[in-house]
């Protein structure tokens, strides 16, 4: 076979196309797999019961040999969180990471006792790293945790960049957003560029966190009680702005919940977050100070029922009770599907007396960590990619923001808004469309830590909608009778006391069973016959569908 | 005993309260009970499987003797919607509607042969009702649909007035508000005002569904193709609008839906909507036509996955099928909870190729039919209010709102917010807190009218977030052991290929029940010692809590 002088790339995403969250992109040739990122989806009500949702690393799996290393591009669990469980499937050579997020990825590893399987490497914008015939570098961009970069990963065919999760926050907290260090990126020629979706339905430009600190500093200097102040333990930009006005403004800090807790704990260790050790007291002490001497931080600002605030507004936590004069601060917005959980956050602590703040009463207490349109424009125009693949969103944002790449200076037809598993071919400076690689969801639920299927959440949907009916038939083995009449038992379905609903059901299961019984039949046959009869009675009589459940005992 | 001269009024609402939807409140002496507005609530992710909520009609139907008048405020499900089950449970000898409102409860009845439970009497501004010692008259507002009024209830111990809900629209579709009538009751002195309060939370004022005209006007007006729009079928005066602007710009209208097509009906038959019959056609000869001469109206601006729109969206429709050059409409907002849904099927008809225009798009596609804050205090200054008492909301906007009518004139502390089953008691012009009465919130799910109680909604949420578990065992009566090995099931709690952990399970069930039938043991005994050997250990193995099912079968 002639050898090619062209090793064409493919580049795809195993997550976050079409979607918010799992984030976790590929570029492949004929030798080597370079991952960027490696991240969890939170679940919303369409999946009951589940914890997080993450790729399925099948198509790594079968390439196991090809994967040589893993860039992370900063800290957030949906490009960090799965990773441990990408540990525990295939051997990854080496982890790049920087700083923060290498340290939250080591304190996750730890604690699962996993520390052995990963070798993680920090690195920074001044790093150069050569994988295979990739080389790949770094720019620093502005996001809401420290440490945020940009990817750039020169191969033989041509240039890629990925823009990560980013704003163009031109006052930000920390450093600047690298802009010409990407001008120049741009100057010396980009073939494709990928950038975050997530805001590209947004006029105009996300606030700077320079005015969300100043909104949250003013909240904080005209206080007149205790405060207590919600938000993503993830992002650590905010963090760190509340605990430094918290400690200008002669306030001791409690923290509340684990994930908080961590946050601070690493943030601090790191010097993300500079702030004296007495200014942190324990909830137990609280009563040693004033009302107008106390902050409290902590999570569930999303309105979860297990997190600090909901335990603290149904009087649930141990410490800490609303009493008028609070004044609780959400510094967060809603994701979509939290809205009822939090409303009913904020019921109960206005009900206990709260004085409750959002971002629907004073603007610019929370800002969003990705690009509006605006960002997306001037990001591209520095960039001046030839092709445009938009990345992190549902299939809207994707759409929007290819359009709009249209719209300064990438030709139509160059832009790619493309699915999971997709792929693009990189050859000699040309993208053209290529196969499709394998992929998918796992559940994680609990302690399932193998992930559930798609089935196990049909289950659930069906069981949520309409209960379930188990009905336990005993059969005489040697004369292939009922030895008794079938039993009905349901959940979710009726009222208990419905007993006319359910013996009537009984009687029809009976007779269908019976039926059967008198021919020749097999286990499945009866089982299907049950759920027939017992199927069709309840949709009639109630127009609902539930689980049928047959159980069948045999006795001799 | 002394016969007083005062016969004090209480005044309570039976829902509507600390929520949003149905509204039912109540005006009651020694003699009388009157009712205004008998609604349902549709229910949130929060009460999988249910339909809608209805009011406990419990004390109404311990004091049906005094029940002498249901006063229905306008046609929307929430004020009107529980009227079928209220009629089941006791007699109203008339109900008092508004025309169109009327129209909308007779069809109601008729869908479900029930007209002869009803006796129902038009009303309007003109119109005095004397209903045992209470003296009722009507005011015009404005809202979302024709025919809107609040209500006055003079009494022998004060005036009691409820707005309904409105909002102070001064550029209507249809008659104003009867500012100066308004104006007239407050001089006249008014001793409780209830007022709606579901957007208390709002700044300034709502926008007038004038600008939602010129805002759909231009819409239809310059989109290239077909144009699909979306809003609820209740909102009759939005619905007008956009018929009489798909015939003012030459386009046939394709109703789709069967809410949909009940709305445009009544509101033709009533002259609400003015149109001719030629403008609508049925979407079976939609090919007939250009693209551009094309409006289809339809359900589903929710993303209710049964709504016509999803079904469109989702390729499902037998007639329509989303092309390029389609425009979608949502002329709707989105009601919390419903976020997800909505991304989704705006996520389908972008990818199916449509442009889809939203209220984050294009401002004012749709108003809300409620008052803002500016609204609220301009009608609390109108009315000059001796107490008052916010209505229709969660316990925040109640909240808000009371403390929003402080600030205009009412005197501290003559607020109340007030939760379901709250009494307050007129006597002489003087309010009083009273004793609670009985309240309740009743299920409706499928065909299953009498209603579901909170213990079957608690169960569907555990299957939801935990799925189940079904155990049977199979016990000898004679010699009290176990037939043979207990026998488990699960459905939506692991995959069903993990025959390790179901084995495991019943192993130590088997070890638990033989522990219990060593000694003496009930039924009852058995099923908890099933229960708590199960449940640890599926707790300590996943972390989960499923509900437990067990099954014995006793054979002789």
């Amino acid at each position: 076979m002639q050898k090619n002088a062209s090793l064409p790339v493919s580049i795809y995403a195993l997550g976050g196309l079409g979607e918010v969250g799992k984030n976790m992109y590929c570029i492949e040739n004929d030798n080597a797999i370079i991952i960027i990122d490696a991240g969890v989806r939170f679940p919303g009500v369409e999946f009951p019961g589940i914890d997080y949702i993450i790729p399925d690393f099948i198509h790594l799996k079968n390439n196991r040999n090809k994967v040589k290393a893993l860039f992370i591009t900063h800290g957030h669990e949906d490009h960090i969180g799965a990773i441990p469980f990408l540990l525990q499937s295939i051997h990854i050579p080496v982890i790049y990471a920087p700083r923060l997020a290498a340290a939250l990825i080591k304190a996750r590893l730890e604690e699962r006792r996993m520390s052995d399987l990963a070798n993680i490497v920090e690195y920074d914008e001044n790093r150069k790293v050569n994988v295979d015939s990739f080389e790949v570098s770094f720019f620093r961009v502005t996001h809401s945790i420290p440490d945020s970069f940009g990817v750039v990963v020169d191969t033989t065919e041509g240039r890629i960049v990925s823009t990560g999760d980013f704003k163009v926050d031109l006052t930000p907290i920390g450093p600047d957003i690298a802009l010409n260090r990407m001008a120049q990126i741009g100057d010396e020629g980009v073939d494709l560029l990928l950038s975050d979706s997530t805001n590209a339905e947004k006029e105009g430009y996300t606030p700077s966190e320079k005015n969300v600190f100043d909104s949250i500093n003013e909240v904080i200097e005209n206080a007149p009680g205790r405060l207590i102040v919600s938000t993503f333990s993830s992002n650590i930009s905010r963090i760190q702005q509340i605990c430094e006005s918290a400690v200008n403004n002669n306030r001791k800090i409690v923290i509340i919940g684990r994930s908080m807790e961590k946050a601070v704990e690493i943030s601090r260790g790191f010097g993300y977050i500079k702030i004296p050790d007495a200014a942190i007291i324990d909830s137990s002490t609280i009563k040693q100070y004033r009302q107008n001497e106390i902050l409290i931080l902590c999570t569930g600002s999303q309105g979860e029922p297990m997190a600090a605030l909901s335990r603290i507004a149904n009087g649930e936590h141990k410490d800490i009770h609303i009493m008028p004069g609070d004044t609780v601060v959400f510094s967060s917005s809603a994701i979509p599907g939290n809205g009822i959980s939090i409303a009913n956050v904020v019921n109960q602590l206005t009900r206990a007396g709260a004085d409750v703040v959002t971002n629907n009463i004073i603007n610019d207490i929370h800002s969003s960590g990705h690009p509006s349109k605006q960002e997306l424009r001037l990001v591209l125009k520095l960039f001046k990619p030839k092709y445009f693949m938009p990345m992190h969103g549902d299939y809207r944002m994707l759409f929007i923001h290819a359009k709009l790449a249209e719209t300064v200076g990438v030709t139509p037809g160059n832009t790619f808004v493309l699915d999971n598993g997709d792929t693009l071919v990189l050859a000699r400076h040309k993208i053209s469309r290529g196969y499709s690689v394998e992929h998918g969801n796992i559940y994680i639920d609990g302690k399932d830590i193998k992930g559930l299927a798609d089935s196990v959440i049909e289950d659930r949907r069906t069981l949520t909608d309409n209960g379930m009916i188990a009905i336990t038939i005993a059969l005489d083995a040697k004369t292939n009778k009922l030895l008794e009449a079938p039993k009905l038992y349901t959940k979710g379905l009726i009222n208990q006391y419905n007993l006319e609903t359910i013996e009537e059901c009984e009687k029809i299961v009976t007779k269908a069973v019976n039926e059967r019984l008198y021919g020749k039949t097999t286990f499945s046959e009866l089982k299907n016959a049950i759920r027939e009869a017992a199927g069709n009675y309840m949709f009639s009589k109630l127009n609902r569908m539930p689980m049928i459940i047959p159980v069948i005992m045999n006795k001799n």
